[in-house]
């Protein structure tokens, strides 16, 4: 095949077998090479992967009349069958993902990749597919790394990925209220460009922020890095739009109801099972007039615990909140080349009006003061803005050098963050140590709560024969401990078709039961995202 | 009948036929009454309403077998079928409910009153009567002013008030994450009781305050006075228990979660109609080392708003944050025998950490300040807080003078506010005028988002020949005038049986399809709360 050059508007694709804009790839840096080839006791062999001209992909099993169909809802040169589009639309970034293609197995390919114009496009072109049996994966940035996007059929024949970057207008914005309507497929940057117009910011910023879509952030209920001070991606949703094979969802009236069950809460984090989030109503705020960053060192991971947690439970609310762990901290630092930060390093930023970031600052200092931190300045934190979107080129550079690594998360109450952390850190540590040799386990915290906070695990380690079977291994002893910890099995990444052997632990039996009344009503046919977020019944 | 005595526990029973404590009752002050004359332009009439001497009840209507059934669950004295615990749970504290009682109207009393001690007897009841065809209300302090304790029967001819007051116990507490696991049926100040032991408090004071319970405000969505810095009471909630007659949910695992849909907010506001909420575990705060108040003058009720709006939409939210229009300043200013406020006044209080609430609060005046409001000095706040949980009393002194007074709510963005407050003006002014005497209509703003805010409207009018008739008439084009806004039927008060007109606007028809679906999966017989929330199919 040719090489996938699949562009629609300012989209640019990522790169189909690795994370984000292929200029950007990397080799290994010398400096990692070595610490990683000591640290896991086993040199680095180069693990090239398959090249985009030796895949091969099954033939499109798209049924004529279904083609008919959906051409004549969105013309023909929106239902893309080329090889192409296909391959760009088979799965997301999880290194299993990553994996699979690098191994050359597009087997899964959609048959064809849908690009409709607007809500009424998407809603017919459920109609369609509900009609001519054809399961169909939304596609917003394709950045999930829990198998979200991922082509799964079902008992279907045929799968359509539906990608919705066509729909990538600000529709309104209320410059009185401070809310903005953005429609799904508009990425964070673009969607930030068009709020700076306005003198506007959403703060949304994930480490997906370059790719990742508002309809994405609200089907899996996203978190950003400034979720301290901006909020969960849900928590800034005021109403949405959600295009079903039953008809249009409109939800939210007001920014606080008790009409009721707050229904907006029940198809954000729905993950395409239920309907498609075609508009979002967000609060967005004024660009910050002032943003003052601040690096604190903790003695260890606990002190600096239990300093996030004071900060957490205060009557000020930083905009960033961030806590390496010892491990992570050493590794960032020889990373950057940086001189090494003793302990644990800590984040904190604050933005807003230019009166009140000062003041505020300096009441959170105090706090992080009281709690046994030291200042370091601003220049860790800007090393850390610098590269905080740069994590998974890292990835690909390690794959590429035959080295396994990924991360991921949860989160629990702060009581509970201790044992959470060492049940996991045994979990992935029992399951990949080789050779006496065990993986590498960085940890931070990047959201706070005043009940708890989240935990992210970064794991690096030997590939072994069969990388994908190791991690799978390891991924299992990790979510076992997470649900053992009664924790949750995803603080941001969702449940996608990783995470369902976890989700009974998560809602019971009876919760499973809701999800799937509310399918039966929304999606009667059972065409949107088989095999994720709810489990069949066994 | 005799005079209700119905006493378990701690729990003093509100009057049959009117708010609260009898010992509380006034009559209608002279300040009051030569005022509500004058403004009504009618002579006040005593209205005495019917002695509960004078009651007569139908006969109780469950079934033997459903009575044996009930009485092995929870012991015969656990299942009240006198006429005194009858009464005390025909309806809740409307004004219609009111006026309905004292006109001797007890036609719906429920046929028994259950009593159970924890989640496994409530469960046992629900299977009971799932199997014996016998409809339950969910009772907690019975506060409710929407119908939501109506004793509606259905398709079924046996109906039982659950009262929840034996559930009254402090499960548990986590100092460290700073949460406590309290039952359903505890009422605040109890609730309030028991945390502060531990140095603890909820923060939760709605006016319903002496008599709402933990169950009833996670089924209704409450919200408190301090909600600007404690937030609406479902923000609160960490995980909830809820018992079904298809068994139990058991919902939230963390602070944080991606996992999937938030099912918690779908039974958040389900007022007994998907289940009975039997534990809650909620965020606690230690009680507050500091607090300031400051009450504020501004010129009138848009620039006052504005000034809301400019602290809402701050990096600083106060504690408490409230603002009258320019009649219910007046009004306010008259009862209270003080001398006039000119204007709007509003009411501020910041609580917190000894360190942080001096600066916090000096903040938040720089910015009322620079919006055009004078200071007042804490005075009228410490007025407004003597008297805050006495309206409702208020309320029985006029209705029992042969006034019609009432309350309503709603809520929308900060843009949309000036338009519905005029809507809803009007609606009230055109339906309640009579002899060219329009009633009396109070508004204030007591709850605040970044977005939006609520608007609740006291309205004081003539009674006429059939004051329930009246009410009925102005609710109904008040109602219609909040949706035609766009705006939210309830902020605070939810949905029951009155606002069940508005539901299909404000979640759609799909949208009850979806709840129609959830209550077919946990209370597949129907049992539940008939009549609230759900509209039936036309």
């Amino acid at each position: 095949m040719t090489e996938p050059t699949h562009r629609v508007g300012a989209n640019t694709d990522m790169s189909w077998n690795a994370w984000g804009d292929p200029a950007q790839a990397t080799s290994l840096p010398e400096s990692v090479r070595g610490l990683v080839g000591e640290v896991l006791g086993a040199p680095l062999r180069p693990s090239p992967g398959v090249e985009a001209e030796e895949l091969v992909l099954p033939p499109c099993a798209l049924p004529d009349a279904a083609r008919t169909a959906l051409e004549s809802v969105l013309g023909a040169e929106h239902v893309r069958t080329d090889d192409g589009a296909r391959v760009l639309h088979t799965g997301g970034k999880s290194t299993p993902d990553l994996l699979r293609r690098r191994a050359g197995d597009v087997e899964a390919a959609p048959d064809a990749v849908l690009l409709p114009a607007d809500h009424a496009e998407v809603e017919a072109v459920l109609r369609a597919c509900a009609e001519h049996a054809v399961a169909v994966v939304p596609f917003g940035g394709g950045t999930s790394v829990v198998g979200g996007v991922e082509p799964l059929r079902g008992r279907f024949g045929a799968l359509v990925a539906l990608d919705l970057r066509r729909l990538d207008r600000l529709v309104d914005v209320d410059d009185v209220a401070r809310t903005a309507t953005l429609q799904a497929g508009l990425r964070t940057p673009r969607a930030e460009e068009l709020l700076a117009a306005h003198g506007l910011t959403l703060g949304h910023q994930p480490q997906s922020y370059e790719y990742a879509t508002i309809g994405g952030y609200a089907a899996t209920r996203s978190s950003g890095q400034s979720s301290a001070g901006y909020g969960r991606f849900e928590a800034m949703v005021l109403s949405l739009r959600v295009a079903t094979p039953s008809g249009t969802l409109d939800l939210g009236r007001s920014p606080g109801s008790a009409a009721g069950p707050d229904l907006r809460q029940l198809l954000l984090g729905s993950e395409g099972t239920l309907g498609v989030i075609t508009e979002v109503t967000l609060r967005v705020r004024p660009r910050p007039a002032e943003q003052l960053d601040e690096a604190w060192s903790f003695p260890d991971f606990a002190t600096g615990t239990a300093a996030l947690r004071a900060v957490a439970q205060s009557g000020v609310r930083p905009t960033l909140v961030r806590l390496s762990d010892e491990t992570e901290t050493f590794v960032n630092s020889a990373l950057s080349g940086e001189e090494a930060v003793p302990g644990c390093l800590a984040v904190i930023a604050h933005e807003g009006e230019a009166g009140q970031v000062a003041a505020l600052r300096e009441l959170t200092a105090a706090t992080l003061r009281a709690a046994g931190g030291t200042e370091l300045g601003t220049e860790p934190v800007a090393h850390w803005r610098h590269s905080r979107y740069s994590g998974p080129y890292l990835r690909d550079a390690l794959l590429g050098a035959g080295v396994l690594a990924e991360t991921l998360e949860t989160a629990t109450t702060w009581s509970n963050l201790p044992k959470l952390r060492q049940a996991v850190t045994e979990a992935l540590t029992g399951t990949l140590t080789t050779d006496g040799k065990p993986p590498v386990v960085n940890c931070h915290i990047s959201h706070v709560y005043p009940e708890g906070a989240s935990l992210y695990f970064t794991v690096v380690a030997a590939a072994g024969d069969d990388p994908l079977a190791r991690w799978l291994r390891a991924k299992r002893s990790a979510g076992d401990a997470i649900a053992a910890c009664g924790a949750t099995i995803s603080h941001h990444h969702a449940v996608g078709a990783d995470h369902l052997p976890w989700m009974e632990a998560e809602i019971g039996g009876l919760g499973l039961e809701v999800l799937r009344a509310v399918k039966g009503v929304l999606d009667p046919t059972g065409i949107l995202n088989p095999g994720k977020l709810i489990p069949e019944r066994p």
